[in-house]
C-alpha cells in the first residue's frame, strides 16, 4: 500500500509542480521578451516563487521516498 | 490506509500550491514588465500572498509527513 | 480510515486556499501595475480576503490534524 | 465513516471558500484600481459578501471537527 | 452512512454558497467602480440575491449539523 501510495504520490507532486513552475517561466520569458531592460526584477520575481513551489514538491517528494523506502511501516 | 493517504495528500497539497503561487509568479512577472518603477510594490504583494499559500501547504506536508512515519496511528 | 481522510482533507485545503489567495494575489500585483498610487488601498483588500481565506484553511488543517494524531477516535 | 467525512468535507470547505472570496478578493484589487475614488463602497461590499461566505465556511468547519471528535457518533 | 453524508454535505454547501455570492460580490464591486453614483442600488439587489443563497446554505449546514449529531438516525 506504501509502495502505490509513493509511486502516486510522486506523480501527482510532479504534476502541481510543473504546473505552477511552467505558468512562471512562460510568463517570465514572454515579460522579458517585452521589457528586456526590466529582466533583473522579472528574474529575482521569478526565481522566488519558483522557489517557493519548489520547497513545497520536495517536501512531497520527501514523503513519497520515506514510503518508497518502507520507513515508518 | 495512512501510507497511501500520505503520498496522495502530499500530491494533492504540491498541486494546490504550485497552481497558486504558480498564478502569483506569473503575473508579477508580467506586472513588473509593464510597470518597472512599480516593481517594488508587486514583489510586496507577491511575497505576502504567496507566503499565505505556503503556510497553508507546509502545514498539508506536515500532515503527511505525521502519516508517513505512522505517527498518532 | 481518519488516516486516509487526514491525508487527502489536508491536500484538498491546499488546493482550496492556493487557488483562492493565487487568484486576490494575481489580481492584486495586476491592478497594482496599472495603478501604482492606489497600492494602498490595493494591499488593504488583498490582506483582507487572503486572511479570511487562511482562516478557513487553517481550520481545515486543524481538523486534519486532529484525524492523524487520532484525537477523537 | 465520520473520520473519513471530517477530512473530505475540511478540504472540500476550503475549496469553496477560497474559490468564493477569491473572485471576490480579486475582483475588488482590479476595481479599486479602476476606480480608485470608490474604494470606500468597493470595501463595504467586498467585506460584506465575503463575511456571508465566511459564515457559512465556517458553520461547515464546525460539522467537520464535530465530526473529527466523534461528537454524536 | 450519516457521518459521511454530513462531512461532504458540509463541504459542498460550502462550495455551493461559496461560488453563488462570490460572482455576486464580483460583479457588484466591478459595477461599483464602473458606475459609483448607482452603488445604493447595487449594494441593494446584492444583499437580496446573497441573501437568499445564505438563507439556502445556512438550511443546507442545519441539516449537515443533524446528520453529524445523529438525530433523526
Amino acid at each position: 500500500m506504501g509502495l502505490l501510495a509513493a509511486g502516486i504520490g510522486a506523480g501527482i507532486v510532479a504534476v502541481g509542480a510543473g504546473i505552477g513552475i511552467g505558468m512562471i517561466g512562460r510568463s517570465s520569458v514572454e515579460s522579458i521578451a517585452r521589457q528586456p531592460e526590466a529582466s533583473g526584477d522579472i528574474r529575482g520575481a521569478m526565481i522566488l516563487t519558483a522557489a517557493l513551489i519548489e520547497g513545497v514538491a520536495l517536501i512531497g517528494a520527501i514523503v513519497c521516498i520515506l514510503l518508497a523506502l518502507g520507513i515508518g511501516q
